[in-house]
């Protein structure tokens, strides 16, 4: 893991909230969905580009555990992390503060499939470099 | 209009909700778009059927005025009526109530376009017919 | 588990699917939260009913799977059956199939909580009864 | 009108899109309340300061025309300008444009509330004083 991880900030809109008060645990999913875009972006290998005619990127699992209040305008930070690089997948974790307390930590996993076959296929080089670079930052960084 | 309109039942799902404790005003229009996919359906002229890869129709407008309270759990009948059919577009009304009562009014409009071109064509003979035989339904049906 | 389980009929709307064509992976979690309310209204616990100002039902952890394809327009079964009773929370499992083939696969847990201090509480009497009963369906029909 | 209206940048995220490859009608709405936040908050004027249990802003009309596309990853300029000042609502309207491209123009009125009747109340003084600074922005700053 890097020393710093990349953090997407976004706030809880009022959409997202439910008669709770709080965050509905549905609508956070949408900011993982952005934290993600954000991220591989950062990375340089943002969907757009990578993704074309022949390759798409369809989630394969999902999971999130909500262990504090979300609520109205609360400004997230959601640190994400490379969590697993496979063959043909790979999983990012998103870990979501407000103001340093926690909030929730997710994983999604995310499979690179043939356009036509449907089926999975190698990751793309650009995409597993640039997850496996970042995933080693902080050892990339070290001395030695 | 038809004597009996088509009304397509659906309910408040906590999701849908905001920290007001109502619906949020967003989340009423996923109704409609359920409730347009129904109608058409009822009509014989699904989407599913009618669109294929030259064919799309996409919203080009939308209007709601909200007007009476709509909480989690309410069962809502939403009415759907034909409000006008253009060349290339034709524009829905939908009427929502709860128990009788109004609780919101809104109109979507879609038009037929070329999906390479994405310039509009004429509305579908098919979808057309349906369209103007559900508007004249009353008056079809009356002897004279 | 009961012989027969609950299964909530719902479908793909259009607004539910992505640029994918396929169904975005955060829409289908809306149709569980609307399978999750119509199963313990089966259950003759719905929330509008047990909920109160004093107890609330967070969702603490959700977790899916999408093993097959789900495009506009797919009518999903999704069928509901009782995961887990603890002391101040439940998980439900819902297995979605469209014509009897597997397409996601997710359990949701939601928690009792005191809408003052937000602290965990026992599951009312009522909710954990019908919880078991459900969940100890076959066996009860069973001779001994 | 401010010769510098307020513009709040969204991006149209991958769960904003449907099967058509465009933006969904009703998710361009989300970003509408996203903006509706961040201009008010612009105001000095942020909901979550001027709300409180007395008062609440449902939305009680909306309306949107989609002029032109709006695909996965568009960065979305959102200008926000005061449409109306009622005496007890307000309307903002919202142009979208991506690289200078119209791409949408909305409308959203919101009416100030009491919480215990849901009775319309007059506007709260710094709202009012706010918008009308706002909307008179322009004129304010020219000669005389």
């Amino acid at each position: 893991m890097p020393e710093q991880p990349f953090v997407f900030e976004s706030r809880v809109r009022f959409g997202d909230t439910d008669a709770s008060g709080r965050i509905f645990y549905v609508s956070l999913l949408n900011h993982f969905d952005a934290a993600e875009a954000e991220f591989l972006r950062h990375l340089g290998v943002a969907y757009r580009e990578i993704q074309d005619r022949k390759v798409g990127f369809p989630r394969v699992r999902v999971e999130c555990d909500y262990t504090g209040a979300l609520v109205y305008d609360d400004l997230m930070a959601i640190a994400v992390t490379v969590d697993r690089i496979g063959g043909a997948s790979f999983t990012l974790a998103f870990d979501v503060t407000v103001e340093g307390r926690n909030a929730a930590r997710g994983k999604v996993t995310i499979v690179a499939i043939d356009r036509q076959t449907h089926r999975p296929i190698p990751l793309p080089g650009n995409l597993r470099a640039a997850l496996e670079t970042y995933r080693d930052g902080s050892s990339a960084s070290s001395p030695m």
